[in-house]
């Protein structure tokens, strides 16, 4: 078995053109899923007041299948697609992403969550993002181990399709795996606990409209599910003699 | 014609790390399936009290086809991505698996949606899985029939789009197709039956729920129409020509 | 330019064992859409007394577009995936099928939808099929333009995704497009005349649910608005300069 | 570097049979993506009283993701699927189209609109287009800056997907990337000014249903929206080193 080398502290790496580019594409692919995504939720909520439907719950859901699918694709090839600091986090245990770019991805992702909810709100003429919450049949740690598992599958999914380097043709349609995760758990989790499973997701809203009540939940449950994850995946599915180098997510390795 | 070779016998399987990994690969993929099929059904039927309209029917429907083209895509390229115990019969059939393969595939796929169904209780605060139930409108024996005719149309689905050698292209895809004939069916037999097409999509949830009745159909129904569809396109559709060997769903092969 | 080259009358078709594979692939591709798409009908108009509404145009609409993309998949690489009188006239008058193959495919096809729709109403404890009726606010003459339109959008889309030579990657995805412009049709004609494009489709309803009124509006629409596309892709889009040859439609064509 | 060429006036485009081939299909994918576009809302606006629910929406969203998917495949290989005014801008900025084709593709797009609009009003026996409008809550100016959000999105996937020399494998899924940004920017935007993005889905049923309330902002929108993220995407996110030629979207380029 050859040495499993991880990067966790390659200095080049912030000043690297390539680094900066796929911040600014986390970045812009972040902001364009939040703003579809709470977006759908603003107009469901204010217009329709229908948000405890089954159709309300089929437009959220399917907002943020489409978004991510797109998000994911925009920066597929420039930074990874993670647009999500539980997906970078993953691939920072797994030994995929250097520390010091993870960084730059998760100031770039939480950025762009921030910008998302402050143009949905100019543009909405005022309205106050919504953001998540936990609902009162359950408790917060059941909303914590709500997206403990959600997010597991989220991130295995785009370790088999995104990382996994016998994904083969798999790659072609990985955009659009990683959005259907999504859409399926919101759709199973969505009345539970709104179904996040992404800090960035929950935090750029939290922000612009000043709610933080169980905001911590959004935070530890997708990161644990995450780094669940990437250990799984990385140390039990991946055969222990497939060579283990970090890629830096550059085009080519995608 | 060459002689067909079926395979039902390779002990060696049992103990190859492949086959290990393939069998965790089912576990988690069906787990990652069950749990946002099953709480789709749990998220409309309590918090909505809105199972018998359009509105619920789309929302059970869209889970189901999300969650399963993503449970394939993840388990794709390990396992073939059966995630079904009548997909795993039907490629027996034909000759595509060998017997202890399959079996320990079978292990799996149930371990793997008691564990979900479970993870789903404890996450939402004790809720008891619903399962699967026959309308009061039709009979046990219509529902047998009906899941016999929609289990046919999703193993030769997944016959045609996955393991084909002449897939080409198309298998690509496959992943997508597969989903989408669940969801389809579902839309066309969920208010019947509660079109299933899976043994272990019915187990996980009746074990949690502790709830069995008419659960044989789910049973029955499933594993003759998948064993019809492999029979039907194994030796009708794929021309006799063509070598019929073993094989064992490792990468290489999808 | 060279001659167009097409073909009428290739006698030996009738008895080429691909003939009769691609005609049981037309049959079997046929049933499944059949069975989901009229299913679905059964399923909202019966149970829930909700085909006029939203949530019920949502149902139909998609379940036809993830059947029918199910269903051009697993004939795509036998039979080129028609599962469609109208898409079978279409490459007909382009020169791209074979006068006797097509007339294996429309028996095919009409067998199947009949077939589909017998087992529907089996497996439903003796429910009638609805099939397709014009809405009281249109005449039967817009109904034939809407079908025109609408199936003109259908073949050119099977034309430019399936059949153009120079679709490249495209093919891939060839079979979701097909799907999807059924749907989105239905979306915008379903409430007018139910959105047929597929004589075949109207067909096996219209036999077991013996309903015939209007229905020769689901024959002449659908006709003319395919032999309309094949003609303009054919010889408008397709540069004059690209061979036209007779393409039998066999694996290695698609 | 090498310096970066752009084609503004190249005379010969006009009478290249390739341009002619080119507007035609942008022509007929237009139409084809209004019409079902348009005739959804038709459909739940005249039918179902039912434009102000959640299920409205879902329809109306589904409608236009799955009919632009469809409508920039059909025209992907031949004329770059851009069926959008906004987009061929966004195009023309970066340097992807001379300005001569560009001019072409307008005002196919535009004819192709109105044709659609038309024919929909003819087959629905004399509905009159609703088009766009902007909702009470919000003013014009917002209406604008949401369409220049939302347009950014749209010609960000665009670029990401379908331009960019880099996209490889990405290109394959780029019609239903560029499809599902406009559903869920519809299912954000739709309810506050209905989320055109398309200067030419406006114009059409603008000028069949003659109505102009407002008509400025769906081509100021999306036409400022456009531009920059043109000049975003080939400035910022392409390295500066990669050639930048003219390319004609001919079906080698894509």
């Amino acid at each position: 078995m050859p040495p499993r080398r991880f990067a966790f502290g390659r200095a080049e790496d912030a000043v690297d053109p390539d680094t900066m580019r796929a911040a600014l594409s986390e970045f812009i692919a972040t902001a364009l899923f939040v703003f579809a995504a709470e977006g759908s939720v603003l107009s469901i909520g204010k217009l329709y007041k229908d948000t405890s439907t089954a159709g309300g719950l089929v437009v959220v859901a399917i907002a943020h299948a489409l978004a991510l699918s797109v998000a994911v694709s925009v920066a597929f090839n420039i930074s990874g697609g993670h647009v999500n600091p539980a997906v970078t986090l993953g691939a920072l245990v797994g030994g995929r992403i250097s520390l010091i770019r993870a960084v730059f991805y998760w100031v770039a992702q939480l950025l762009g969550a921030v910008v998302a909810a402050l143009l949905l709100r100019l543009a909405t003429g005022g309205m106050r993002p919504l953001g998540f919450g936990v609902a009162s049949s359950v408790s917060e740690g059941h909303a914590v181990l709500l997206e403990i598992v959600m997010t597991f599958g989220l991130v295995y999914t785009v370790y088999a399709t995104a990382i996994d380097p016998r994904r083969g043709h798999l790659g072609t349609i990985a955009p659009l795996a990683i959005g259907f995760i999504l859409g399926a758990n919101i759709l199973a989790g969505g009345p539970f606990d709104g179904a996040a499973m992404n800090p960035a997701r929950a935090f750029g809203p939290a922000v612009v409209g000043w709610r933080w009540k169980s905001h911590w939940v959004y935070w530890v449950g997708p990161l644990v599910g995450a780094a669940l994850a990437g250990l799984v995946y990385e140390f039990l599915v991946i055969p222990a003699e497939t060579p283990r180098t970090h890629q830096p997510l550059a085009p080519e390795d995608y």
